[in-house]
């Protein structure tokens, strides 16, 4: 049966002020009247009934993530009770998942990304899913790259082996760091690369297996947690041994080694929303070039990209900058240095202002 | 007997968002951690007992000036049903102090000013009194002027008289309105304009003297004002009175002509902390220039004016900003376009946004 997992563990501070430490980006209304994750969970259930539909996510945004996703059965959301990166993530829900129904299919996606297409990105995971379901193996998907991006790592397409509903699969040659702008241009000219989704799929007990192959102190911890779910044991075994899960990326850790091993190149529009510029790519603009969310005004002014979760916004002649408000905390800053806003953060720690972290 | 008047009737929209309907810029604290109109009666109780401090304000604001000021009489507010400039308002506290106090002087302040030494203040205001108190007259104290300022209306002044606490009084040659820049430069250069500052002293029964000669709709309007005080008709009669009395400024309305009328030069530090970017001449700046109010995080930010009334403003890379936030609004505009704050205003009226209003 086709499971979906939403991994919504991510923290980050490119957000703030709206994003903080207990209501990090997925929770965040930037592309919609809906959190990222909520958007993500509406793109899933015209594919997968709400049964089916599992959340990853920090023990501390559990309560937070059953507000937002009221369909989903309480057990659908997994707490981690800390971040132990993607493959402890992934191998959480499948060694849930396994148990659960044993011959599950994992389609495996980020909470905080926005899609354009919903019906082309339909399409495309059902390919995904297909392939695993008739194959096995592991199975990521790549975006078609756009332009010579180096923000993202990269991932290398092999042969083509079939289509599905117009869709390539294709085997998976490797994976690749963020490269600087000459390697990027080259992935670009060479036509054979695409953008690492982060976005995947597998049999459960296919990714067990590779786990069991590849990372075996992490196969052994999560099957400790997974003998005690539905026991009185379950919090405390959890506490306990999550916190020693090797810290290794899904790619890196499972994918790169994995002996089967698909990808299907896509090309529907897509944003990691990767900071507050970003949503340039996924807001409307008006006709100076502003894009915004919540109430404001602006005068004279172009190219801004505006944010309020409440207050009413004014700007007036100024351009080019990101302006956010809170009801409790307001960042200006130009677009091309709105990566500062880490240092903001910082600083907050350091002056102990926790009210506003 | 002395008695102080507060003028704090003013309203205005160029301290939105800080400023609103019923919380204009005298009850703000722009220049300290109490509101300039709390900074004006504090300036003025080293010289005056609190019985003997008035206050003319909106009626929409008498109940928070009370809240402001709670060591005055509760009658020591004055509400005007409607603004009518400040003939009306001089006049109206006039009229209510010389019956409450038949031999009454009267200095007469703006609420909304911000003077930088106390003592010299203290001094010239003192002059002015004493020369009033000694010879009748209207008197208005006019700064000199520190450059060609074109915001101001002008005063210039006639022979010298005598010599108070080290403080000239002159005869007062009469009023300009505000000049353009070569005549302001003109007015620098001649040495005998001072700026009008829009602070007075007279006794109660010479100012109504002059109102009843010039004036004499307001002087039978506020007769039928005093004689219905401390009678069941008080209300009704302010409320029916008022909105009818003649709309004039004291200064063309009874000071141009007044038969004897004075001018006491003074030269303390001065601001009527006109717009947000005043705030620099009242407020201390920080190595690159920022001045501000309430929490804020600057990084690689210089020269901006800063004010919060809560949340904690972050600005990084941005320069020559005036960025003011609420709880419920945030501007952002350069120093240099910071009197567009009035279209934003508007536009906000327009769409109807009475709560940020």
């Amino acid at each position: 049966m086709l499971h979906a997992v939403i991994m919504a563990g991510g923290s980050g501070t490119r957000f703030w002020p709206a994003s903080r430490k207990n209501r990090p980006k997925q929770f965040l209304q930037l592309a919609a009247d809906r959190p990222l994750l909520r958007l993500t969970y509406e793109r899933l259930t015209p594919m997968v009934p709400p049964e089916q539909i599992w959340v990853v996510t920090a023990s501390a945004t559990v309560a937070l993530t059953r507000e937002i996703l009221p369909e989903l059965p309480p057990d659908n959301v997994l707490g981690e009770p800390v971040g132990r990166d993607t493959a402890a993530c992934v191998g959480f829900a499948a060694e849930v998942l396994a148990r659960h129904d044993p011959g599950a299919v994992c389609l495996v996606l980020p909470a905080d990304h926005v899609i354009g297409d919903e019906d082309q990105f339909k399409l495309a995971m059902g390919a995904g899913v297909r392939q695993v379901e008739e194959n096995g193996g592991l199975l990521t998907f790549g975006l078609r790259p756009t332009g010579p991006e180096t923000g993202f790592g990269y991932l290398q397409v092999g042969d083509a082996c079939r289509t599905i509903d117009g869709h390539q699969v294709h085997s998976l040659s490797g994976f690749v760091e963020k490269p600087d702008a000459v390697t990027a241009q080259g992935y670009l000219d060479q036509g054979d690369f695409l953008w690492n989704s982060g976005m995947f799929a597998w049999k459960a007990e296919d990714l067990l297996a590779e786990i069991d192959r590849q990372l075996p102190l992490l196969g052994q911890g999560l099957r400790r947690i997974g003998d005690a779910q539905g026991t009185g044991d379950q919090a405390a075994v959890l506490a306990e041994v999550y916190p020693h899960l090797p810290r290794i990326s899904v790619d890196f850790g499972i994918m790169e080694g994995a002996t089967v091993r698909w990808t299907v190149p896509v090309s529907f529009p897509w944003s990691d929303v990767g900071s507050w510029p970003a949503l340039r790519e996924v807001l409307p603009s008006d006709d100076d070039g502003n894009v915004s969310r919540g109430r404001n005004v602006v005068l004279d002014a172009g190219r801004n990209v505006i944010v309020s979760e409440g207050p009413v916004v004014s700007l007036i002649g100024v351009e080019d900058l990101v302006v956010v408000a809170t009801s409790d905390a307001v960042m200006v800053v130009p677009v091309d240095q709105a990566q500062k806003v880490k240092a903001v953060v910082e600083e907050l720690e350091n002056r102990g202002w926790d009210d506003v972290l």
